[in-house]
């Protein structure tokens, strides 16, 4: 306090007295009028805060428009404790506000009650809203889908509208209503081929021409927007409209893509636009990612048509911190979203999923050596996938940002072409699925899967099936259209469960009367297949994205195999194992490696042994307290590009008084010159009060004062723009902590301050850095090789495009252009580009000095 | 830097080179150099390590001594900051070791692969080991209850060990081997209490003698330990054993206890004791906690045969902080000891649970209103409990404490006598609700609960026995025995639920047609009763604990009912709506509130809109970093109670350098005098060294050298002990976001530092006591009411007694003593006590201040 520069503003003046009666008792605090003291302070703060309501309107419109400035600013973080600060202000003056505005009324009376229960409930309305509009796409997706689903094999003779089940509807085994296009099987497969790739471009088309955003998974960048991380228009109305339009055909298109993913973002999307037009969310960004998180969870939810599964699996991928009252709301969004689509009962079964299987028999421990199987082929499909998928992305990123279309368009075809023929790709992977998890006793039967002739034909077909299908998921994941991994990745592990599982009961057969055998009863089925497709759809689920919980109650309400439970659970459980030993982190964190989003994975523990000032930017550039000129700041403006500027008393000593974000800097300066006419030589003040130690801490996010009061023409206070408190550490605090404060209470920046002096600043970024030179260093990669092989790959691709393209385009008299070669979208992979992402403080300096490890070239990488 | 005092070590001098290399690089950091410098910093510290290496050895054992002073420093908290800064020092120290020892053997020895799976793997070991025990317990436990309850009504003619169900095993209907104790109704009355009121006694006297710790539920201490709180015996090996002995009794004993909070106490318990043998978990505390979560939610897991419920009810309850990890631990440990359990198949039928009910009708939209009605009474159900509970309990406190045998059995006398007669509050109360849980249909009856003709008798029967239940709840609920709530809780529920069901089936019979009912199918059951007692259990569960996805997840898993997925979340959301309007928190948070456990609890949110500085300890007792003597810190430490000193340069400029715990000035202290004899004249240094910011940053827990080299006869250098980095905040730091820190980071401690000087000093508890004070503020409580009515209750009891006592004592000739005044039981209950947990700073001052808002004065304001 001493070293407080003299004082320029009338309010330190007044403030003097009661700072020194809060905190600056150093020398009589034992004396028992210590506490009188602090209560009376505490009045005195109340009382206090009456006199301020006056400027509260001014203030907020202030609030207001930074926030409303800050929601547009694209590919920077958000500091959630500057958030949490303001919305405690906030809630501080509403009571305030509130207790004016109704003294008249008596404490209780009826308007104050109502006010304060919309107040209170805003969250829930918002929530219900939300959930409403969910559940109701949700069906509105179902029904769509499984009828584009069908238009493939055939159409309805009675009602062209209706799919096959719907249909066929109260018809036994025979349904003459529902006809293939023709008796002519080459001609259906021609069909087949033709509709699946119409299909396919349909949805490329709408995603290319009208939201670039809609294509892909969306998980990993809802994981980043979660955190905290802008990205503009990612959630926008366009997005959800045109996800929602192109879902469905990408899915009914056969294509190798799940509903989920796609699922999540238009639910996020859609929580996102309908929050934004209620006060208390439009301005609070960290409150939001609540409503967020709970959006990620009923996505799940009717995806799956499992309400718990979705809280937890937003719980255990969507948010790197979960407080108990997200996953309360995340509970109730998922609950009105699965009523809602329950009330609306797409399915018309009562049921919620398309597959609700009831086993008769339970397990027998015997069967323990063969779930293990299935968890280890769980955990190697999944590591299996992400590698090649990753590489797959990086030649996607390299060769074809040019052709989203045309590569979509032949992904179908291929997948049409190769699925066709085999009787389990050929229908929808979710039938599929149904299907496989089928008892074989009870009548059910497709296609004499539970014939026991010919089993062996069977166990090819699926393996065959078990290949083809992998190798699809891993080139169709990541094309331009609306495209998910989860039921791929289930269908896929319920191909080789069921393989497993009829070879289990071949064995079983062969060997009845064996001892390991013995606890079957002699003349009864004993092996069940259907659950071995049961768990090794989990085993692959969770292989793919690195989930446990979620899997086990996915999977549990997805079929009410209660029994199965524990059996689920050692599956998952080996899967995780398995996948924990072949690389860190599911799909979703891989993505988000991969596209260098500022995310600091809670999941990851490092050590890395060394303090803050190692990873630290020195010296950062500061603004002095008193002294610069507006020109000086301006300057300053336009020669960086950071996010924000530490407050120092002078150059020499360094002392830290405050942090002032450029949003705010840039916001002042303009007001002040467009309100006020300030000289360009003016001075400016940064230092911020050490004033009243009052309920009404300033924060930078929330002036609390107009300028009308505080500029002469020579003089521009910038003071209350100035966060006074933040957050600073030691220099020899281990980064690990450092980290752990980023991850927890998320703020944008640390400063590092030694005694006083302010000596760095730390950013995510910064840590991520450290952290990427430190794995570089340790696990040093070559891959030249990869890289020319993906050359000689190209270049065949092309040549064969290129004859391809003129064959078609002389066939259809150049009517049919696949390819645009005009333009190259704004693909949401890009994003992780120097030029976008990099604003924080000292990426300038790193970026050119070691441009081998930063962190947007991994696509090299992989 | 500048600011060093004069270098009184020969560590600092040749660390002053590297020093300016890494940080003190303000004015050149531009040239390109710097990331070189940096970079070859980092290869500097590596090899450093090597250098290090000898004194490694020493380091460990004064670490480890000091962990296991502070591992029985009873009533403290854990600084979860330090442990983990620990927990970093020590897998770097294990690397730079590892990588030395296995030099000669190139870098894929066996010995080396061996020996980091054993380190990884230990964790695993360890929970597996705890999976195994606990699972194998409640084996144990599930038969000799089942045991004991049984024999209150009768015994098996075949084996006397035998329990009803295998004494009757296969047999139809008649079972003559199990036989009643006599065919005279009311000698069975009399036997029934006779071992009832037995049993109660044999468990308290097993409580009161050798554990007093095993009585009650457990869950909040644990709750607080789990946060960091050290309690010393609560955990340990006698608490594990008279826990699992003296359980069964209780429930037995036919008491309204359940065993589900006693069995997470001794899950909890039998980790603690296996985690023990292992060095990892014996040295870091914050790692123990890992593991303890985990048994918690395998106590759970076991207790209801609900794995995934486990993991979520720790999640959701016992875990302030929860991170994936964790939940991976929790998962794995829940699977374990589940399937033990399941391999053990304590009840013979393969299920986990006592009652699996498979519901062959599903739910109608119409009956919504009766399930919102269910949610409505399991709310108020669980905030009426709430507060009777906690007045009983206060009553208890008061008057009880010298009567704990006493009570139970009287309270065991009056539960059979009351009970008895009722047929639903005869049997066990896991059997009960098998029995309410059933649909009539398929054959199963008890007592002609389906029978429509005397529906009204049951009706009546039921609503008393709700009432009667819960009445006896209320009173016995923390009595000192094993005592849960969640069974009796759920219990209560089903009674009311299945009264609500058998209303609406006869409101549907007598109104068949109406418009209401049109959903039903004319001439078939409609309404199932038995899934009302269903969603009345989770109801009642829900309102005692306020969880909510633990609860659905529970249900499901002991009942299989998936299609009543959607009613159980809506029963369970209203539940908790209502909850949340009448008071704030579930049982274990109001006992922890109760007992002034210094928690805080990460569920509720405040808005206090104060600074830091106004809850601080203003100008705490420093040290002063050199010229103390050793006499002065003797001084200081007998004079004050407080658990550590920050140290500061000089008395006058108070510039912050570190902080020491008492402990390790205890020990540090200790130790010099042992070892060196030093005067007490000698002076004492305690400025922390600036030293190499390499990865060895000293923490005071984890002293980086012996003392052999830093003693001389007339100075001691403490500096070792010092932290040199702990966290420090700005005074106008808003309150809010000081509490988020301790919150999520867990330090002990946070200094209060301005521009480098020492102000201030807050802990968890200037917190609480805060927020206990300004709550107090809003709302003012009177209860001399209360108070004088207890007194006049307790009047009244102590005549009865003492009629009683009498008469029992004339009876038996004055062998029977019931009652054992000598000495009061160390309860639990009362470790709120302000000589046993003030030690924190600031304490002392406080406490004679402002007594009616001390926190141990809560039993007044129930």
């Amino acid at each position: 306090m001493n070293r407080r520069t003299s004082s320029h503003s009338s309010h330190s003046a007044s403030a003097a007295p009661r700072r020194r009666s809060s905190y600056a008792t150093s020398s009589t605090s034992r004396r028992p009028s210590a506490l009188e003291r602090r209560l009376s302070a505490l009045t005195t703060a109340e009382a206090g805060d009456h006199v301020d309501r006056e400027t509260a309107a001014a203030e907020e419109s202030v609030a207001e428009e930074l926030a409303e400035i800050k929601r547009y600013e694209d590919f920077t973080t958000i500091d959630w404790v500057q958030d949490a600060a303001r919305e405690n202000q906030r809630r501080k003056a509403r009571r305030v506000e509130r207790a004016g505005f109704f003294e008249r009324e008596g404490r209780l009376g009826w308007r104050r009650k109502v006010w304060e229960g919309y107040e209170a409930g805003q969250g829930w309305i918002v929530v219900t809203l939300i959930g409403i509009a969910i559940g109701l796409n949700a069906a509105f997706l179902n029904i769509v889908t499984e009828w584009l689903s069908d238009i493939k094999l055939g159409y309805c003779s009675t009602a062209f509208y209706l799919n096959e089940s719907f249909c066929c509807w109260g018809a036994e085994n025979e349904c003459p209503e529902w006809r293939p296009w023709s008796t002519f099987t080459p001609l259906n497969y021609l069909l087949y081929i033709l509709i699946a790739s119409l299909l396919a471009y349909c949805s490329a088309r709408l995603v290319k021409s009208y939201a670039p955003y809609a294509a892909g998974s969306g998980i990993s960048e809802i994981k980043c927007i979660i955190a905290g991380f802008v990205m503009k228009g990612f959630l926008g109305f366009t997005t959800l409209l045109i996800k929602t339009l192109a879902m469905p055909l990408a899915i009914a298109s056969g294509l190798s893509v799940g509903k989920e993913g796609p699922s999540v973002h238009y639910a996020v999307c859609a929580g996102n636009v309908i929050s934004r037009l209620f006060d208390k969310y439009r301005r609070n960004a960290a409150k939001t990612r609540e409503i967020l998180s709970a959006c990620a969870a009923a996505g799940v939810a009717v995806a799956f048509g499992s309400p718990i599964g979705g809280v937890l699996f937003s719980l255990e991928e969507m948010s790197n911190y979960f407080p108990l009252k997200t996953m309360w709301r995340s509970y109730y969004c998922c609950l009105v979203a699965t009523a809602v689509l329950a009330a609306m009962n797409p399915f018309r079964t009562g049921q919620l999923v398309m597959f609700t299987v009831r086993y008769d028999r339970s397990w027998h421990f015997f069967e323990l050596p063969f779930y293990i199987l299935l968890g280890i082929f769980g955990g190697l499909y999944g590591a299996f996938v992400m590698k090649w998928n990753l590489r797959v992305q990086a030649f996607r990123k390299r060769y074809l940002t040019q052709y989203p279309i045309l590569e979509s368009v032949l992904l179908a075809f291929a997948t049409a072409v190769l699925c066709y023929p085999n009787m389990f790709l050929r229908i929808d992977m979710t039938e599929s699925m149904e299907i496989l998890f089928l008892e074989c006793e009870g009548g059910h039967d497709y296609d004499e899967l539970c014939d026991r002739r010919n089993r062996w034909s069977i166990v090819l077909s699926l393996l065959f099936a078990t290949c083809l299908r992998t190798f699809l998921v891993i080139i169709s994941y990541g094309c331009k259209i609306p495209a998910g991994i989860f039921v791929p990745s289930m269908a896929i592990g319920a191909l080789f469960g069921r393989m497993v599982g009829i070879l289990v009961q071949a064995l079983h057969e062969s060997f009845p009367t064996s001892a390991f055998f013995a606890a079957c009863e002699p003349d009864v089925p004993c092996i069940t297949p259907g659950t071995y497709a049961f768990l090794g759809a989990g085993a692959a689920l969770s292989g793919i994205m690195h989930i446990t919980v979620s899997v086990v109650v996915i999977m549990f309400e997805l079929t009410g195999a209660l029994t199965y439970i524990l059996p689920t659970m050692i599956v998952v459980g080996v899967t995780k194992a398995v996948a924990d030993r072949c690389g860190k982190g599911g799909i979703a964190d891989r993505m988000i490696w991969f596209n260098g989003f500022p995310f600091l994975d809670s999941k990851e523990e490092h050590v890395f042994g060394v303090a803050v000032a190692k990873t630290m930017t020195a010296s950062p550039v500061a603004l002095i307290a008193s002294g610069m000129t507006i020109k000086d700041v301006e300057r300053v403006l336009k020669a960086t590009k950071f996010q924000g500027f530490p407050v120092v008393d002078t150059a020499e000593t360094q002392t830290l008084l405050g942090y002032i974000g450029r949003t705010e800097l840039r916001y002042a300066l303009d007001r002040a010159k467009r309100e006020q006419m300030v000289r360009s030589t003016a001075k400016c003040f940064f230092a911020p009060q050490d004033g009243p130690l009052t309920a009404t801490t300033p924060s930078a996010a929330f002036p609390s004062v107009s300028f009308d009061d505080m500029i002469d023409v020579a003089h521009v206070d910038f003071s209350r723009f100035v966060d006074p408190t933040p957050l600073a550490v030691h220099p020899r605090l281990p980064l690990e902590t450092v980290m752990e404060l980023f991850k927890k209470l998320g703020p944008r920046v640390i400063l590092v301050e030694h005694r006083g002096r302010l000596t760095g600043l730390v950013t995510v970024k910064d840590c991520l850095k450290f952290q990427l030179r430190s794995e570089a260093l340790e696990n040093p990669r070559h891959d030249e090789n990869l890289r020319r092989g993906q050359d000689i790959l190209w270049k065949y691709i092309r040549v064969a495009g290129e004859w391809f393209g003129e064959k078609v385009g002389g066939l259809s008299g150049g009517r049919l252009r696949l390819s645009s070669a005009g333009g190259s979208p704004p693909s949401s992979a890009g994003l992780g580009d120097p030029e976008r992402v990099g604003h924080e403080q000292a990426d300038a300096r790193h970026s050119t000095v070691i441009e081998d490890v930063e962190l947007e070239d991994r696509r090299a990488m992989v």
